[in-house]
């Protein structure tokens, strides 16, 4: 039986189109991951930030998460997040250690001089939307480690230089542990 | 001076206005909680559940959160949540114990026979949206703990008398740890 060079051409278009979508799946999608995961065997990295580990226990990337993702981070003493703003809601849950948040509103043209909180093991606080803020270990003897969610992932973050850069001037940052091209692909639209 | 009766019945109904929201607002939404909490000093319930400790850690109710909510729940040996399903994402974190999920998919008429997944100290899983599960602590010998994480709050959960039962026949329950007349006025159009 001869194939029509039509069948031929459909076949070979499907199974290109098949084999880039399993190309792009394993990508920037989710994986043949467990259900049930060890959290210490999840793979954690600082992403170019002396003193963080970072380990996405739920996310967006890996899991296919839409609405909520899952972070675990250990600061080591003298070590903090940036200065920063994102349009997500954040919860934190202190497991280890003791630190401070820096928080200032939003409603002004630039943060200003931010509140400062002390946080500590088994506390919680969330951060609201758009607010500026920052974590700092500043407990020199001991790692603080909190489990970090969020809403809306990926995250898109602001950066400020200092508590007196404006607002407009802030700098978006794809998220750091984040593929930039996933992103990019994924999300551009909504910036 | 004379006031005008016009301007005093604005005045009175003004602050009539005011009062209700003030008692609205204490009733159903945030009230003057400090931003960083112990955990520990949280109030918790079993809401008619034998074996259950429900702490919200972070929620609409107290904390004004609209996209995400954490809980601590500890389920004493043998105890379990029922069978159940709701269109939200759901993460979990294991911080004690052990147990078991059990675990149904919501593509046929009713759940079926549920995947059986052992659950342990340190370790996360999710479950997909609407997908029909439960989570036994099958341990004996000690309490399963966990921080759960849910996406747009309140969950509306579906429940479930046993896993051969219609996904139609489900019946809808307010949230055990939700007011439900704030959560009839609130989310009644979202039904």
């Amino acid at each position: 039986m001869m194939l029509r060079p039509c069948f031929v051409f459909f076949f070979f278009f499907t199974n290109l189109l098949i084999f880039s979508q399993v190309l792009e799946a394993s990508r920037c999608s989710i994986t043949g991951l467990p259900l049930v995961r060890k959290i210490s065997e999840l793979p954690q990295d600082n992403y170019g930030r002396g003193g963080l580990s970072h380990i996405t226990v739920a996310g967006s990337l890996l899991h296919g998460l839409k609405e909520v993702e899952v972070w675990l981070q250990t600061f080591a003493p003298g070590s903090r997040t940036p200065i920063h703003r994102h349009s997500c809601e954040e919860v934190f849950v202190v497991l280890k250690g003791s630190g401070t948040l820096f928080l200032a509103s939003s409603s002004h043209k630039y943060p200003g001089k931010p509140e400062e909180h002390f946080i500590f093991s088994n506390s919680t606080f969330h951060i609201p939307v758009n607010d500026v803020h920052q974590v700092w270990n500043t407990n020199e003897h001991e790692d603080l480690q909190m489990l970090v969610i969020i809403s809306r992932p990926p995250v898109k973050v602001f950066i400020y230089e200092d508590w007196s850069m404006p607002h407009t001037a802030a700098k978006l940052k794809f998220p750091y542990y984040w593929d930039e091209q996933c992103f990019q692909d994924d999300q551009k639209d909504e910036l």
